[in-house]
Order: C-alpha cells, then structure tokens, then sequence
C-alpha cells in the first residue's frame, strides 16, 4: 500500500503520462503546505542557539533557493489555469494577477529572509518553485504562460528585497516540445528582469523520461543561448507525476544522478566548452559513488572526470546530514562546489541528532574539519561568482 | 552528441517503450565485453600486491555476483530467441541450448573464481547477467524461457562449483504483466534448484516505470510467496532501454534509489513483517542523503527509519571508493550492510588512486578504522546468513 501525498499522487496512464486531475492535488497540497504557519518556522525556535562560527569570511551565497511560500492569490490563478486546460477560452490572463507588495512581503519576512538572517546567508538566488513548475500540465502555451507569470512573481521580488534575493528563471518546457522554445523567456528573464541563471528541467514529463538527454543536440539551440548570455543552468527536475517517484526524494535525486552520467558519456563540453551547469541536491547519488563514475569513465577511455567534466558541472550543498557534506568535500574539488540549502524545500524539520534544521547546510560546512578557510570561502562566496558571471557583476555593481 | 554504449543504445519510440534492434546491440556488446580477455582480468596483474589483512574473522560471503561471463552459446541462443519474437514458430527451445561443463568451467576459472581466490571471498550469491534480463524484451513468454535457461544454467554453476556458488534467480517478469506469473519460476528455483533469493526488478519497462510501484498489492501475490518460502529479493533493474539513462551508471542507482523512497512511503512491512529486501550499489543514493530521508520521515510524522524500514531493508557494499564505504558504514547500522562486489560487474578496471580494482571493495571494508572486527564480520558473514535463512541452513548442513 502507497501512503502518497498530493504532490506525488499517480495521474498518469500507463503510457503517455499525466492527465488532469493531479495537478489540484498538488497545488493544494502546495498551498496547504506552504501557507499554513510551514514547520519550518515553528523550527525556528532553535534560533537561540549558538551557531558555529564561520572561519570563511566574505559573504555567504545560497545558489539555490526557491519561493514555496507564495501567496494564495499566486496558487489560486494556477488552479485556474490549469481548471481552463481544453478551453482556452476560460484561461485567465496574466495580467488578471493581483497581488499587493505587503502579501508579497508577507510571505517571505517569516521564512526565507529570517532563516537568511538567523543562518548568516546573504543573498539567495531565488527561483520559483521547484515542483511548481510542473512542465507535464497542459501544453507549450500553458507551460510559456505560467513560466512568465512565475519568473514575474521572482522578479518582484528581487526589487523589493535587492539584497537578499537575486533571480533565476524557470523555462517554459514542454514534453514533446523543443527547447528552443524557451530562447525568449529566458532572454527576457536575464535581459529584462536581471536573472542571472535558470532552472533547467531534464525531464518535463514529470517522472516517464520520453524527452532526449540533455546531451542530444534537441537542446542545442538553447545551450547557445545559454552560452551567449553567458548563464548557468542548475538541472532540476520538477513534480513527478509518476507515482513510482517521490517528488523530493526520489524524482529529484535520480534527475540529478541521470543528467551526471548523460553529460559523462557525451561530448556536449567539447561542442560547449563554457556552457556550464549545476547538479542540486549535493550532485545526486554521484558523489556517492565518485570511485563507479571514475571507473566508468576509465572503462570507456575518457580523460580523468576533472578534465572531462568539471569544469562545466558544479555541485551545491544540499545534503542534510554532516557525514553527506563531509563525502562531498573530500571528493569533489572545492571549486565545484557551490553553498546551498535549498531553503525553505523539501525537508523541514529539526535533527533530533544535531538539535538544528536539517537544512541549514551552513552548519555542516562551518563544522568541516578537512576544509580550509579559503575552500569555505570558494564554496560560500567565490565559486558561484564564477559560475553566475552575471551575479558577480551585480554584486560589483 | 551521446557517446552511447551497445547497452544502452536508444531503442525505444517516444511513447511505448523498446523496440527490436537494441536487444541485438545489447548482446552483441554483452558477447564481446564479456568473452574477450575482460577488462578486470588483464588488471588481475596486481594479483601480487600485499593486501590488508581482515581482522573479521569468518567466511567473506559476497552477496551480489552476476554471471557476466557466459560463454557464447548461451548469448547465440537468445539471440535466436530474439530474432524470433513475433514468430513463435521460430523460438529455439529450452532443451535446444547444448554446451559442455568444461566450456562452463572455463567461462569462470579465470574470473570470478580467480576473483574470489584473490581477493579471499569464500562463496557468492550468483544470479544472471543483470543487464541481461531485460524484461522489456518480448513478452512473457520470452522473459519466462529465458528465466528459465538463466535459471537452469546459474544451477549447472552451484552444481559444478558447490562451494564457490550458491543460486540466486532471474524472475520472468514482463512489463504489464502481474508479478504473480512470477510465482511458478520462483517456487522452481527455490524447491528445486536450491536458490536462496531472487532479483527483483522495481522496472520491468527498462526505465520507462509504467508498472505499479513495489508497494502496490500488484506485487503482493509474490511477496505471499516469498515471505512463505523464506526467501529476500535484491532489488535489481536491468538493461536500460531508455536512452536517459546509462544502465550501470544511472538506471541500476536511480531503481535502488526510487524502490527504497517507495519503502519509505508505504505499509508494506506492516503488511509483510517478515519481507526482506537488499538494495545493491550502496543503496543507490541513500545512505549520502540519509539526513534526506530522516527528514523527509520525521516531516511525514513517520517512525525512524530504524523502525520504519531497517528490519526489512538491507544495503549492500558495491561502492567502489574508500569514502563511500565509509559513509555507508557510518550512517547504516552494520547490521544493515551486506558485503558485496558485483564482480564481474559494472566497473572493470585499476583505480589508479589505490593501485586496486575498483569493485576490490573488501579492501575498503578491511581498511575501515571505525568498524570493530564484529561489525566486519556481520557484514561480511553473519548478516547474509541471517537475510538468506536458505543460505545459513546451506552452511550449516
């Protein structure tokens, strides 16, 4: 028997994917989740506490945060949407979004912006909801749509808080669609709105996998895109709608994992040599088993991971638990490494074990024995102005 | 541009799933890789080299080996099996397949019992190929003849090396087709051929995951059968036939991964008590998220994962570096670990870091420095006894 949540009930056929039905689940359980006084801030109770002190210095940079606390008023216009799927007629426009800068506000003050100040995390780059984005609901005009209305919410924002927030996209895919597809909205994100990077779904199914690897050249055009605008990609997938995955934990880590070993066994960084992506959740299972990629890459006769790799895929830290982030750090290079936690995402709760948030990473990098001060400083601060040149600019601005 | 292996050549429409022709590349590259001087045996040069002591005391049962070295007669046959799916009038017969014992012997002499000898493991639980299942191939018909002559040729194994073999079997699954057809072969091989487990795969589609997730009541007539006969699965995929995904690379992790997030989220334990599942590969992702997945219980108002699933789940030690066998040691109770290698198996080569063969993984057990030697041998010896009862009354009788 399945004890599934709405986020990650089955709504799909036995072959071609979803059908509606799912998607008010999910939203309700979003809006549910993330509107009701969230865990997570009842956690906050352990602010008192003493932290670790960083040995770092600089500022510290959260590559990846994403707004799961929006207003209802934002949710609302989704189910909307989604209830107009087949009758277009019915769809409500984008300019039909209303919602004051004070809810706005309102929704942040209590989570994102006082676990950056209780977690001394400067800025965050802040996208829409991972889930939320849920590429497999309606088609490409349902997709482009909800993809604007979302990276708009992000931008305002990032004008109303410029120093704690700074804007990365979500792309208006598709399944079935080609990626090209997305050339203008993230044009428009990055040129008009000052993103600085977008989110890059390797799979818009939502968990059926029938679209081609990131490494097939279906995604070229955007990539040049992409390398134009000089933006990274973090590869992120959104809610399953396959039932045999669990959103956070099992859809996610295995997106990560898979995009890994799509671009080992390709030539995508020799056509791209300064296309550049980061692999959320500590890199998937990948670090994990560091030894079976090297050996993998080794059977096939490639160049050693560092050469063929790493310098287009970087890692963040979202990994909940000290020995997680202590396996990180020894294998990978610190340069490849980029701060994040994910806040406020999939997990919410207190550690009995550690007495602390679950994710709040900072801690576990703070209290890494084998890092020196100036790897904590690459993997808080540095790294992701290299990776993010745009961020480096607005932060020299 | 993808730099694909035979194994996992797209063969798929967008939609349905496999189509005829990746089989052929399938064995084709399954043929070559396995009967031409394998890679591993070339590095068995380094045969030499002192090895660290065990201070575990007891026989080293390795849980997890494949047959990856099957001599051409038996690849040639289904071959033929697959040439003639849609003409049933063609299908080579079981009793069709001829190869003498010596072509047996030699098929192993030189690798995985030179293996075991040089590496001082004392038996193997062996099972087919797990790439070579393939149950997206053909219908149940097919899968059901090949498990069969799978089944009856890892017999003719334990028969020809009693102490080195003990069976564990394929089961003839078939995408759509209800686990219970599966019954019949598993009662076989247990009543008749003295197997002591059996390989169980959560995708049968070959990473398309259109079938119910192992916690449906799809699966619950076999598990019936299982919890009567006493035996455990490893939870194994086989061949991807989904070009997402690289079989060894990503598909094998991401199934360890997704059956154990299935785990988490269901009753089935309290449905099946006695049920027993091995994750292979470490446990895919997990235990490097395991701050995740306490997370994510602990957020769901679960018990501890030590509750929840730990009496019922089991992670093996195919993690081919040093810092991944640590942290599986170290955040998996030691009596949830199983020793394993996979070999012959996914990675083949020389880790130039150590001077060792990367699935050498005893190695990174012997060399643990948090493991007490009773830990070491319930990791090596005890703890297969206790998951596999068949196999402890084996070694007892």
């Amino acid at each position: 028997m399945f004890r599934g949540t709405g986020m990650d009930e089955f709504a799909g056929c036995f072959c071609c994917g979803p059908r509606p039905g799912f998607p008010y689940a999910a939203i309700d359980a979003a809006a549910s989740s993330s509107l009701s006084s969230p865990t997570n801030i009842e956690a906050m109770a352990e602010a008192g506490r003493p932290r670790v002190s960083s040995t770092s210095g600089g500022p510290v940079i959260d590559c990846h945060g994403h707004y799961t606390t929006e207003p209802p008023e934002f949710l609302d216009w989704r189910k909307r949407q989604i209830a107009a799927i087949g009758d277009a007629s019915q769809a409500p426009s984008i300019d039909s979004f209303q919602v004051s800068d004070d809810r706005l506000r309102d929704s942040v003050e209590g989570a994102q912006l006082k676990l950056q100040r209780e977690r001394g995390t400067a800025l965050t780059l802040f996208s829409p909801r991972a889930s939320g984005m849920s590429h497999h609901i309606g088609d490409a005009g349902v997709s482009t749509a909800w993809s604007r209305l979302s990276n708009d919410l992000i931008h305002r924002m990032t004008r109303l808080y410029p120093e704690n927030f700074v804007g990365v996209c979500q792309l208006p895919q598709s399944p079935g669609v080609e990626p090209k597809n997305c050339i203008d909205e993230l044009s428009r994100c990055v040129n008009e709105l000052g993103f600085v990077g977008c989110n890059l779904n390797p799979d818009p199914t939502g968990g059926y996998w029938t679209d081609p690897p990131l490494t097939d050249r279906w995604w070229y055009p955007l990539y040049e895109k992409m390398v134009e605008l000089d933006v990274p990609a973090m590869v992120h997938v959104s809610a399953a709608a396959n039932r045999n995955f669990h959103t956070t934990g099992s859809h996610y880590i295995n997106g990560d994992t898979t995009a890994f070993m799509q671009f080992l066994m390709s030539d995508l960084f020799t056509d791209f040599p300064t296309l550049r992506f980061v692999i959320p959740h500590g890199g998937g299972a990948i670090p994990y088993h560091w030894g079976r990629y090297r050996g993998i890459a080794q059977d096939q006769k490639l160049p050693l991971l560092s050469e063929l790799l790493l310098k287009n895929v970087f890692f963040d830290t979202c990994v909940y638990h000290q020995a997680g982030i202590d396996l990180l750090t020894q294998v990978i290079p610190a340069e490849n490494i980029l701060f994040a936690s994910e806040m406020v995402g999939a997990v919410k709760g207190i550690d009995p074990e550690s007495g602390f948030n679950f994710d709040d990473t900072r801690r576990y990098i703070d209290a890494s024995v084998t890092l020196t001060p100036d790897q904590k400083r690459a993997i808080f601060s540095d790294n992701v102005q290299r990776v993010y040149p745009r961020l480096r600019a607005k932060l020299s601005s």
